[in-house]
């Protein structure tokens, strides 16, 4: 049990806020009878339910988050003893003071309308997330949307200058668009980052629930939405049949040249100037504190010396294996892709 | 190249500061000819000096440390052209801008007096460290005190309330007793640890200076030094002859429990309870969020029951294998020490 344990400690330690405006908040519910274990962590934002087989109990306590998950970690739950909560890990054995749940709040329950792969939500989620707004310009970009309906599932994020999406073919039993926070988006790929198999969705007025295992455990994520959903971006991503050059190259060289050229790029724009030249790409910059150049081998069709913000450019590159680029010419907004992927981003050019 | 370059890139990095009075500590000054290349680094604190074998130059030159260091991972050095200084990683080709060397600071030059191997200097200053102050009670606490004579060297420790010792038997050619303040210490530690071979030392007017080599490269370390020496520390130290009461314990096993036992403890004192018993060591905690106890089997001579502040025992114990514990009884100081090494710790019971 330790293995699972240690997760679900580390899982719920996430999720409980060290300071907030309801001290109660730092504590988990802990309920044990029938059989089960079950952890429950809140921010008032996510609620995080994990649900282990144990025999002991029947009991229903609150023990202080950041106290359980250094005392259990590694640990034997030994269960209510002597007005304690009791475990033991090699030679120490401690019994934690635990509080009533009087004033908890109650799991927020979501039924489950369909399943999709844990895999493909992960990859989805993973990949995208790094396009959200970082500052509040519109409310809306602050989360990730996730739209689902019988052709499949996509997830997308903006920032009202970048977008990127992930279509999935796994269809949904339900339509709908949810728009999940960022915050929200990171604590559920870290927990669907140790879950297999599959994950069922469940939809209810201004929540999404996801329901997953792991190691064994049953837990469940429900998540508040942001208000609203996004503007109509499809019409902002280029046709590629109005490509007027593309080009094929591999993403980790380019990526790691962009992460070598940043640094000399002056704050504020991060300028980086791209040229599609016969055979390559040659992509350069220049600031106060000096120049750099690289010379990356590629597949081009087509020409043209395009400026872009060095770290949108970076962020929008999160794969492995060769990807397409395709340019529409101009400060039209540019395409990166991987051929048989579901993952699209679409960059910008600046105006130079 | 590419393996000890980085390493000294990380050895200037951490030296130059990033925020200082003096902005041209920002920089890392390059200095190139005669076969060799030579890094200096300073924060008016800790000068780093580093000597690579090097064809090219001769230059003298400033390139901001934070953009060297990035730029220089990894890197090919190219040298001076254009203009700019050149280097090259993989397909990137970069050109740092960069300023004279005038009013730089000078590398402040103390003679070697004696050796000593790296691996005892390492450990003494590795083992004692902790014992520094924290916040300036006595300023001369806030260093540690190094002690050369013709029968060994010695690294001293202490906040005031408890202390920690390493004696070396190796010679010095010098007699002398210095306090390099705790931030050197840290910095010569980690420099150190990349080093082999031996370690010639220097003493200078209100300075110390420490040569050795790290993969080929000669490298200089030079800490300014905190003033006074420390007050008569050996009449604290206990006579291993009048202990009431010894233990033999595994470290290992009591630093495990400590660190389990040490947050159910209050703040403050930290209190942890040891209770000397045939066969073992009784280790307990109790505070507001619980309590807590271990055994663990030890040899014991003698008997009691002993406060200490738990923090402060964990950390005298920063090694492995069998230690001695021995306790003059009630509130006198008591003494960690394992046979055969040069480490002793000092620490105090609490009044309880």
């Amino acid at each position: 049990m330790a293995g699972v344990l240690n997760n679900i400690l580390e899982l719920v330690g996430r999720i409980a806020p060290s300071r907030h405006s309801n001290p109660l908040l730092a504590y988990v519910r802990l309920r044990a009878g029938g059989g089960a274990l079950t952890f429950h962590a809140t921010n008032e934002q996510v609620d995080l339910e994990a649900r282990l087989p144990w025999e002991g109990g029947p009991f229903d306590v609150l023990l202080p988050a950041r106290l359980l998950v250094q005392q259990g970690h590694e640990a034997e739950l030994l269960g209510l003893e002597g007005g304690k909560f009791r475990l033991r890990s090699g030679p120490v054995e401690a019994g934690l003071a635990y509080a009533e749940p009087e004033g908890f709040p109650a799991f927020p329950e979501v039924g489950e309308a369909f399943r999709l792969p844990v895999e493909a939500l992960l990859e989805a989620l993973g990949k995208v997330r790094y396009a959200t707004a970082k500052e509040e310009y519109r409310a809306i970009f602050l989360g990730v949307q996730l739209e689902f309906s019988s052709r499949g599932f996509r997830a997308v994020a903006s920032d009202g200058y970048r977008l990127a999406l992930y279509d999935a073919p796994h269809p949904a039993a339900v339509e709908g668009r949810v728009v999940v926070p960022r915050k929200s988006v990171d604590e559920l790929v870290y927990a669907l980052s140790q879950a297999e198999g599959e994950v069922g969705v469940g939809l209810a007025p201004g929540m999404v629930g996801f329901a997953f295992r792991i190691q064994g455990a049953e837990v469940r994520l429900v998540t508040r939405l942001l208000e609203g959903e996004f503007p109509d971006y499809e019409r902002v991503i280029p046709n590629p049949n109005i490509f007027a050059a593309t080009v094929r190259v591999q993403a980790s060289g380019l990526r790691e040249a962009l992460k070598r050229l940043a640094p000399l790029t002056d704050s504020g724009v991060r300028r980086v100037d791209v040229a599609l030249k016969p055979g390559g790409l040659s992509v350069e910059v220049q600031g106060d504190h000096g120049e750099a150049r690289a010379w990356l081998p590629a597949s081009v069709e087509g020409e043209g010396t395009f400026a872009f913000n060095g770290k949108q450019l970076l962020e929008a590159l999160p794969m492995e294996g060769e990807v397409r680029w395709g340019f529409a010419g101009g400060i039209n907004p540019t395409v990166i892709w991987q051929e048989g992927e579901g993952y699209r981003a679409v960059v910008v050019p600046l105006r130079v």
